[in-house]
């Protein structure tokens, strides 16, 4: 669908069309359900612009118009535009971050349960296994990467504070991602194939801690 | 393919098409096996009709001819056509609420296991969850969603009057959707993307309470 | 493909395309990996004749060439033709009841898991679920389907007899399919939907019985 | 996408192909998320050259310039090539078993868990499966498959010689493939279907395993 030259999302079609396409494939997976999730690409740096899902949108039918551009402030660029979603900060906090070119969130169940049960930790830490290679910049399985864990909270400012602070602190290694309890996850990357590779990593691994939590030894 | 204009189905070619879309999406994901499921969208208002997915048909695969035009006393508006699920009177039921455009049947496994572990609570409360958000009207994960469980009856007029009395009552608020025990679920919305997307998140959630009581905490 | 009108496949195009497309769900959903299962129509009455999925074929990927024609005997009805499944007369046993034009034999794991657990029984009883209703002439979810549990064995001739004796008693109501401990599921119906019907009830009450033991009530 | 003569993977656009497909139903089904998984063919024998795919690519999107081509000594035949996976002599040591033809390595949360529930083993037995005749040479249930578990590390010339010792050993039979500890499965076969097969037979059993343990009998 060819958009208006005037148009905020004008010479965005080849990156609408890949967020389309990951959107399908996530929904497919049930990790978008229920108009969950958003995604975000950076289009611009200096100021800092986003290409951004807009709010409630289904995420496994994206149309052309189910888009927003939006400013570092959260704020659309331009009027006329859909509402973009209330998380649309925590977009932002994690584009600031060097190198990020897209941000993904996504809402499994899997994730969901996860995050719960460890909730009392305030993070989960997955370790030893190769998948943790398909992070950028790890490169054995010999990694211990802990993913935080926030309380949900409606008040999405007072959020991406404290996830801004947890992501530049110097105590520890900086995250690949982070959980928010019963919730999901926000990962990135320096593109849209990195940041869909974190959602893959992060997911299996989640997967994996489940499952474990649900056999016993022989 | 199109339909005379005498047909009770004329003109309702594109809801025709969302519901087949609809089933082929809920099939693939084993909602809808086995022909169980029923699915209608309210096509007049006074009197009430529905357009409803006719009884025993392969929700996969649904033809054309596999949905019949009923009034509001569960009957086909015109003779020569297919006859309606036995279930009729409870996707009346549904519809008679205020602003219910769809009422959606969905028939999983884990609806199935969970109506029956949490029967003797005659239903199961989904709390603290952020998916709650897709239900039409809550805006935060503080809310407590309590579904309903019913027994399970081939008496359908008689559920059907149970079903009635309590999405009428004024006790509580009123649910977004009910299960009946090792049956499914029946949800809706104002119109079918939203009967839809409350679907997906009760789904989503039931999944969520399912694998939640498999898994033991670190 | 057309198929030469000397072939003992002649004419059974529309079947075949049937079968090929009912394998490739199978195979999608993991009822019929790794080239197991087999499938079958009855072609001719008097005597009978099957049309059956050749020895060791990719059940996600049958072509027009992977099948073969059979007589009550399990022996290909004329030379040339590929091998039939060491099966074939499990088929033939299923296909000799009264108004049986379809079996299907699948192999998920989650019905190999079920028929070990309970192998001491000799089957699992299904009872009170409303998906009962799938099956042919069952009106009720209070219904209890015993499917009988057999074990497995490489001679086939004899668990034919022994499932032949089955089907013909008169101690209990016919089934209407059973298990093979550590191997699957034989099921049928008067044509292939019927049958394929007769598939998705039984596999998604396998999975409500498994996921149920692995749950904890609340 | 037609191929350069002078290009090392001139004459193999049908064997590209082939993975590409193999590549999209593993990820398809998360066995290769995460750009995890690696997939070769024998290409040439005197001496051993195969087609891998490249390290680091999207399994679900395989495109005709993610492969290389490779000597036994793992290293690409010609310069101007992608990089080659860590894991390549992995592929060579299994590809050097007498009628090898096609190797493939996949990543499977399943394989994931249970090779670490297992590993105080180092190894996990299937037996008494029928799906185990799915193996290439089986021919009953009646068989205890056993499929040993390396510890995972980085030192692939390590392991690969400890595989390779393992594979040519003569105080057991030769398996069908092997898992890494919390890494995945190795399989192989003598053409690409044969160690499809494997893989999914593979898969299958490990999901019947890990299902069983978290199941209680009735």
């Amino acid at each position: 669908v060819p958009t208006a030259a005037s148009s905020p999302l004008a010479g965005l079609g080849s990156q609408i069309a890949a967020l389309q396409e990951c959107g399908h494939d996530f929904w497919r997976r049930g990790w978008s359900l229920g108009t969950s999730s958003n995604y975000s690409l950076v289009v611009a740096r200096d100021p800092l612009e986003l290409l951004l899902t807009a709010s409630g949108r289904d995420k496994g039918r994206l149309g052309s118009d189910d888009f927003v551009r939006v400013g570092a402030d959260g704020v659309p660029t331009s009027a006329g535009q859909p509402r973009a979603s209330a998380e649309t900060l925590l977009h932002v906090v994690a584009a600031r971050q060097p190198g990020v070119g897209a941000v993904l969130h996504t809402h499994s169940a899997t994730a969901t349960v996860l995050s719960d049960l460890c909730s009392a930790a305030a993070g989960v830490e997955l370790a030893g296994y190769e998948m943790l290679k398909g992070l950028a910049g790890v490169d054995s399985h010999q990694h211990a990467e802990w993913v935080p864990i926030f309380e949900n909270t409606q008040d999405i400012p007072a959020l991406a504070a404290e996830v801004g602070a947890a992501l530049n602190g110097t105590a520890t290694a900086r995250p690949h991602g982070y959980l928010i309890r019963r919730h999901g996850l926000y990962t990135w990357g320096r593109d849209l194939a990195e940041a869909r590779r974190h959602v893959e990593v992060f997911e299996f691994l989640f997967e994996c801690e489940l499952r474990r939590r649900g056999a016993t030894a022989p």
